[in-house]
């Protein structure tokens, strides 16, 4: 079974403090995300620095873009993104629109989507989705478990490849066993620790452990 | 019945555009919103070069807000946003989370709303909610219709403040005579003109005509 890669997501509030988290744990990971918060925050310029530092590093652009899909595409990809997220309540015309720029198109999974509408994104040339415990879901006091899972592998089944992210830690990583998770997405299990190029090592370690 | 607000929606990719333009139409309208394109490509800092320009009128940050509600929610007003914009797919406990913050939420209608989830966005205390044409909707030949009214004056007659937006030009406001519309916002119509301040007191003008 492939590894899954991994992804930090970079949700800093500067562009200073993710670029110092980048230049320690950016090296170890496999995917650099300019997070929706750094994004809102220091703009496009967030996206050409990552890709700068990492330029034989995939880069995801987290705009969860609802609308203006071309447009919002146009401009990550200008920057330097090679992926770029849709939120699932964003229409069929605007995920096409998105599509017609990058091809690298990621539908974030909130509460808008079922089976029948995965399968039209399927169909309109989506391949990637992200399934997502929602931070605030999780600070509600949720957490992974089988009816989780089972998405993950509805979603893969489908022929879909399934980024998987909200609360991991190393811990939660073997809970995927099996499973062909296209990527791991890590937010502050890395970016929070005091030495966030040895939290990400201990990620990569993990996942070669079960993959 | 109360006058509609007049809202300028600033969807440029530069900070430079969008200040050229709310210079000259800034003045007539009464709220400036630093749109999501805008605000993922200049940051927080198109937020706050707007509530310096106009410090007496209501500023909006069109985040789109997905999850992470109190920190996007305290980043827009830091930067000095009065409304924030959350995306109808975001959980309950996201939109807790950004009102916690910003009394001034409001939910951007896509695809993912029901009246049962109005009921309860109405409960947990969010006033507002933007009814939307999608622009790639738009594009795909769809129109105002009564269908739209229905839905507008359903979440008036549930107590909300709604805005509305997508595709607004002069001559559709008539459309919502006798509607007590809270605000209409305006994007191309005003922000595409060659004449920006002239096409904004046109809306004015209109908009005084039937309310």
């Amino acid at each position: 079974m492939t590894k899954p890669n991994l992804q930090i997501a970079l949700d800093q509030n500067t562009l200073a403090d993710a670029a110092r988290i980048a230049h320690l744990a950016g090296p170890v990971v496999d995917i650099v995300e300019v997070g929706t918060i750094l994004e809102l925050q220091a703009g496009q310029q967030a996206i050409s620095v990552m890709r700068e530092m990492f330029p034989d590093k995939i880069i995801a652009s987290d705009t969860k873009c609802a609308d203006a899909g071309s447009t919002v595409a146009q401009n990550s990809k200008d920057a330097g993104a090679d992926l770029m997220t849709v939120i699932d309540s964003a229409t069929i015309a605007t995920m096409k629109s998105a599509l017609s720029v990058l091809s690298g198109i990621q539908v974030e999974l909130y509460s808008a989507w079922n089976w029948d509408l995965a399968k039209e994104w399927k169909k309109i040339g989506i391949e990637q989705v992200i399934y997502h415990q929602s931070r605030d879901a999780l600070l509600a006091g949720e957490v992974w478990g089988k009816k989780d899972l089972d998405i993950v592998k509805g979603f893969i089944e489908l022929g879909f490849k399934v980024s998987v992210t909200g609360g991991l830690n190393v811990d939660t990583i073997k809970l995927f066993e099996g499973v062909p998770v296209y990527t791991f997405i890590a937010g502050r299990a890395i970016t929070g620790q005091d030495n966030p190029k040895a939290a990400a090592e201990a990620f990569q370690e993990e996942i070669k452990k079960y993959w």
